[in-house]
């Protein structure tokens, strides 16, 4: 009877987890050179702080439950609205406020390959500034992050609430429905047409409304623009709209997206909180498709009863990232240790010990034996991990001085001090930086 | 009406994030030095992976709920646990598995000074030796992860479960009640003498063997164990844990612990699934005291359904640390970020834009405005951030191609091409690392 882990969740061992670290690690810093800070908040949060902040379909699923005292918590399903929650308790933050956090949410939904039930985002957000460059902002240092993974060929998917409003507004359908409508938009690159358009029938829309409704999606870029522009023109809300998509495609290039975006008028967002443009990126190399999105939430702030404050945001998908990229990213996945200090005779072990101490003081990941274990075996386990260097340290070592330091690849044996040992490690590891690709080490 | 976070748990901004995250990497990066790999398991775990694991008083602390499915889980309450489910279900991990995990664990206790609901534990743990030199290795590496920080003057509290175990046995105590013993012991130094001989006796124990009992405590160091090795030969398990007790001490030296190992009969550590060794370092330095604790715990893996595998580790409480180191770190607090460009007229935006973009290309974090500011108001920005450098964009830079570069600090503009910038910013942030302090910068 052996114990298993909650459905939808993952244990990463070191050679997994060294990749997932490095990913993050690469995020990471690309977020500090863009000057977005780091900022860490609860995995819990109450209730009422998660509740109807997402949408309906978010809120079935939060893992949610009372604490021993009663109260109604929930997990995170996001990093924005507990973002959005703290901002609104510290009013005094210098703005704009970017800030990035990589780190686990949430959500019960039905696992299947590249979704899980806990997960991880790298988002980041400005807060404070109601201007596209914010959004742009958030939009360039995602795509630079990606770079940096090796990732190119973007597509920068982008369209506005406002001009989704706009569309609601113009065709006289009722604002109670068109949370709906948007939700069924969304669905369109996975479901079809057909799907959409029944969806939409069945919220109670006129049929001639829901094929106007399906024309939006049919223009993307500058052709789509212009139609907007002609259908929507009696709404000042979708005329806002368009003017911030005008000015996101005119800034492109400054902010090194140049010639990636893409209108594309069904693109929703599931969350309920956005409020102008939304986004999406997707990358066509190594077929990873969709991989980071966000928007503009201007109102979310406020509804955490603080005063009004405008924001945007980005999230990677770190889950995706990791099955697309652990297979060429395993070469980086090499154990840390770099000399094994193997001990002949049990009298030899405090020797061996110390000696071991000494190069971690000269900062050298090194380990020694601690299993008791026979010199042949203690070679095995450092050969079987990878590790490069192996230190053996007899009754002849400790009293002369004099070791064998033995280049487990090339297995060739180096006579050296043990005070010698941490420069000659550093420049044997230099050297076979270069050739170790031609010998097949 | 406000909107706050549950109980006992904190958000971090980024002036608090900074100190935490380079606590954290300075221990990552011992844990490291020593060999020990990262592995990464879910928050969340069944709740037959975490009942009766840690003893009830743990058990009643942990946050318990039913998913959506009706599942029963829990949120992980230490890192051990998990440790120990992964091992059984993975029985091909190479033996030493050192592994180390800096994340959160949650506990429902009463939020006090230093004591929080959500929590971040550094853990390392080696699995596969029954040997003294794996308890040994566990206690050097937190020890030294303890220096990396600046502390030093640590007191290293060792016990051992089969001494306690004989202690119970040698009395002629019913072994039912020894973890109830055990517990009360635990807590002599919290309440004192005769609170633990009430509790004692509450289980039944008769006043003869409660007074026998308590004299086991009073002796420390060398005497204890000359104590305890004539009172409890009858017990063979005693005899097993007094030799263990004695190889620690033996090779406190070669682990780098000379003279910080302390034997405390009364030292039991909470946990019930503790076999061998336990331990405790504490630090006098900076009015810290307990600060990392733990054991080995030799039945637990094959609890999970695994085989019988022997592993120890310990646990540095990184709360204690971040509250403790917090105000000296401070300094370290400074903003990533080491250039602002600012931007003269909205119409030069553009440029401003894409010259941060060079800068951030070549490796210097840096940002530009965001909320379409006047020049002064941008430079209360980067001031009131820290930012050490403005680049200032106007009309008449984007001509000429010649900017200037204000160092805030010392109020001083240089004249640089754009492509020059990133050398001379790393020029003058070299020069003003020594003379800083004298110019009060």
């Amino acid at each position: 009877m052996k114990l298993g882990k909650p459905r939808g969740t993952r244990d990463f061992l070191p050679d997994e987890m060294k990749i997932r670290r490095e990913i993050m690690d690469r995020i990471r810093a690309i977020f500090e050179l863009h000057g977005f800070e780091e900022m860490d908040t609860p995995a819990l949060e109450l209730w009422e702080v998660l509740a109807t902040k997402g949408g309906e379909e978010v809120e079935r699923q939060i893992y949610k439950f009372q604490d021993k005292g009663g109260r109604w918590l929930g997990l995170r399903f996001d990093l924005t609205v507990p973002l959005a929650r703290v901002v609104s308790n510290t009013p005094d933050l210098p703005k704009p406020f970017k800030r990035y956090c990589i780190s686990k949410v949430w959500r019960y939904e039905e696992p299947q390959s590249g979704r899980f039930r806990e997960f991880v985002q790298a988002d980041i957000d400005v807060v404070g500034s109601a201007r596209i460059e914010a959004d742009m902002e958030c939009l360039s240092t995602a795509v630079d992050a990606l770079r940096e993974l090796g990732l190119d060929d973007f597509e920068v998917k982008i369209n506005n609430r406002k001009i989704l409003e706009g569309m609601v507004e113009v065709l006289g359908i009722e604002n109670r429905i068109a949370e709906g409508i948007f939700h069924a938009l969304d669905r369109l690159e996975k479901v079809g047409e057909g799907e959409v358009a029944r969806a939409i029938r069945a919220l109670g829309v006129e049929e001639e409304k829901v094929s106007r409704l399906l024309d939006f999606t049919r223009f993307k870029g500058e052709e789509a623009i212009t139609y907007v522009e002609n259908e929507l023109r009696p709404s000042s809300k979708a005329v806002e709209g368009i003017n911030e998509l005008k000015r996101m495609v005119e800034l492109s290039k400054a902010f090194g997206l140049e010639g990636t975006m893409v209108v594309d008028f069904s693109l929703v967002r599931g969350l309920d909180y956005y409020t102008g443009p939304v986004f999406e990126v997707k990358t066509k190399s190594k077929g990873i498709g969709s991989i980071a999105g966000g928007g503009r939430y201007d109102h979310l702030i406020e509804k955490f009863g603080g005063i009004s404050t405008p924001a945007t945001g980005i999230s990677l998908g770190v889950e995706r990232l990791y099955e697309v990229l652990s297979e060429e990213m395993k070469v980086h996945a090499a154990p840390a240790t770099k000399v094994f200090v193997a001990c002949i005779g049990e009298e030899n072990l405090p020797q061996a010990v110390a000696f071991c101490r000494e190069l971690i003081k000269s900062r050298i990941p090194s380990e020694t034996d601690l299993m008791g274990r026979k010199l042949g075996r203690q070679l095995e386990y450092a050969n079987s991990k990878g590790i490069p260097f192996v230190l053996i340290v007899g009754p002849e070592e400790v009293k002369t001085g004099v070791f064998k330091l033995r280049e487990m690849g090339r297995k060739i044996e180096h006579t050296v001090r043990l005070e010698d040992v941490p420069a000659l490690v550093t420049r044997l590891e230099g050297s076979s930086q270069q050739p170790a690709s031609q010998e097949g080490n």
